[in-house]
């Protein structure tokens, strides 16, 4: 087994070959390609070359995570002698023993989330807001499902399938629907009606200006709204009960735009719920953990919420069938669809892919060369 | 029989017992329903009273195109001979003898789209152009059709599930799937893409506010683009084919917000989805005579078109299986989703129905009351 003439990368997962410093890459370095399968046949592989000598580590989006993340600080030791790098793609960097890494020399860059990123992501939100005032995707299956007996569709048919309610009568109306009620709900206009943004990071602003595009009113919730100025909406700080009271009370729209941890664990719960709007649409692109869960299905199960969009999910990547199967509200008779799901895709373009490997790329090139890791999580 | 103390109004549909006016109407007016079943049935029922009496018809949205419109002089001829206004809610208003109604002194008036209105059809663009840029209405529905053995969804699998062509290898991939790729199709960015606008009336000019808001580089094409000018948007006249040509040249999105007619019959056809980019995404807000059809199929069955979001369709109210089915494109070996679709329900908003339902019944009351028709289409 010869020793490279050049240091060893280990590709967690592919790298796209379209990135600018693909060429660079494979000029400098030996690439090689390895599958996480367990923690002990990590131990293991990383003992033995080609992997022993390896330098870095490319590990895209999942990381370690496909093996329960990088904590266990056995794992962390077994890692190869003269690494000096693991660089992800994403921004997040949760599983991760920083400290233990650092003990070993190691750093971990990421990815940080830039304002084009930012807006693959709310539009993501703005997909879920439009859905969940609107009904659209509902209607898309609807019109899908309910056919004709020459498997047709029908505009009318379909709109009336689902009315229930027709204006003055709670009797089922011949004739004609229009469409703006499905299943009892009242299907409402989205301009001039309120939204309230947890969250104002970049992807939170993204969110604001196509919420304000669309003509809503929008409250946003920040940590210390002393720090922001911005005349198109009103801030409030999470700190203040009483202000988290008013930025969402009769809330038509909620959208988490929060990251995880213990920050944020549970910020949105029975309290919010009980303060928003009586058909409000609660839309996470966040993470799972800023909901309380339970006290969502409650507010859901009781009409409160009339639609729930995701993007993420309390037991990631499980998403359990309560957020995919049609059901019951309010002892209707109906089941119906209450949500849109999005199977945590936010940023997921071939331009974010592209973006995010050429930087993590170039934090693990730049830092090997030079001894500056730019990204890098332990310096922040 | 006793004749009515109040003048008779005939409401082919029920009227909202909810807008401001209608308890002024009660007052002053007997309203009478009426479901319209044939064209023989409605001229023998308006010959006998109380129908006979009738001074107003309210048509809602539908107005007598249940029974085919209006356009038979016998039919017209049938009415109540002091039946001075039919009110439609709608804008459009195909079908009607404008002239046969003139000679028998009866006005048509219909409630022209407001800025409000606008904005929900816009909405509705909008929603389609997220679901075709970047595929979430099909995610939605794969993520609740894909379970796992215990009924579960799985992010990652959901995802891996679709991608085909992960990153730089045509063999199916191990691991991590970033959702970028949708059944070989590249899932863009939509900021910094190309979008084309056909028609710039207020619906028009609504979905280019929107579509700028995401980031798009928007052109629209009007009959003269001498009339228009704003300095975020590229104007182009639809009767030059040369300035037809560049408006469409390589652009990803392509929204029609044209009216139904002759003027636009087929307007949007081969030699413009040969223009457009490889796997534009095309939605029809409009009329679906707007759009050459054949030309559309074949378009997207060669994959030169990736998605069709439509609200309106060729064959309307009937909605053929072409566009609900799952379908090969390009001779792929997996048959997949390529269309978002709605019944027809742009505007359809509680918010909508109220202010043309009173709109409606206040062009028909002032017009009785005064002489003066608002909104009546015989005077434009």
């Amino acid at each position: 087994m010869p020793a490279s003439a050049k240091p060893v990368i280990i590709a967690l997962y592919p790298i796209p070959d379209t990135i600018p410093n693909y060429d660079q890459l494979l000029d400098k370095y030996d690439v090689l390609e390895y599958q996480l399968l367990t923690p002990s046949d990590l131990k293991a592989d990383m003992q033995k070359e080609p992997y022993r000598s390896a330098v870095a580590i490319f590990g895209s989006y999942p990381g370690f995570n496909p093996i329960g993340g990088l904590e266990e600080k056995s794992l962390i030791d077994a890692l190869p002698p003269n690494l000096k790098v693991i660089g992800l793609c994403s921004a997040g960097y949760d599983g991760y023993d920083l400290q233990h890494l650092s003990s070993r020399n190691i750093k971990l860059c990421n990815v940080p989330v830039d304002k084009y990123v930012a807006m693959d992501v709310a539009d993501c939100a703005l997909w879920h807001v439009l859905s969940g005032m609107r009904k659209f995707n509902s209607w898309d299956r609807l019109t899908r499902t309910n056919r004709t007996t020459t498997n047709n569709s029908h505009t009318f048919k379909i709109r009336d399938e689902v009315r229930n309610d027709f204006v003055k009568s709670e009797e089922k109306q011949e004739g004609f629907a229009f469409g703006h009620v499905y299943h009892g709900q009242p299907v409402r206009r989205v301009s001039g009606k309120k939204c309230v943004i947890y969250g104002y990071g970049l992807i939170g602003k993204a969110v604001v200006e196509r919420m304000i595009a669309i003509g809503m009113d929008v409250n946003v919730v920040v940590r210390d709204k002393s720090k922001y100025q911005d005349t198109n909406v009103h801030f409030y700080s999470s700190s203040s009960p009483g202000e988290v009271q008013k930025a969402t009370l009769e809330a038509n729209v909620l959208v988490v735009c929060l990251p995880g941890g213990k920050g944020t664990l549970e910020c949105i719960n029975k309290q919010t719920f009980d303060n928003v709007s009586s058909d409000c649409v609660i839309v996470n692109i966040g993470r799972g953990s800023c909901i309380d869960t339970e006290a969502l299905k409650a507010a859901v199960e009781s009409g409160k919420v009339s639609h729930v969009g995701l993007d993420v999910f309390p037991k990631e990547p499980i998403i359990e069938p309560y957020w995919l199967d049609e059901k019951d509200v309010n002892s209707s008779s109906n089941k119906f669809y209450t949500t849109s799901v999005t199977p945590h895709l936010g940023s997921s373009t071939v331009d974010t892919l592209e973006f995010a490997s050429f930087t993590c790329i170039d934090n693990i090139m730049t830092g090997i060369e030079t001894g500056k890791f730019k990204n890098s999580l332990h310096d922040q």
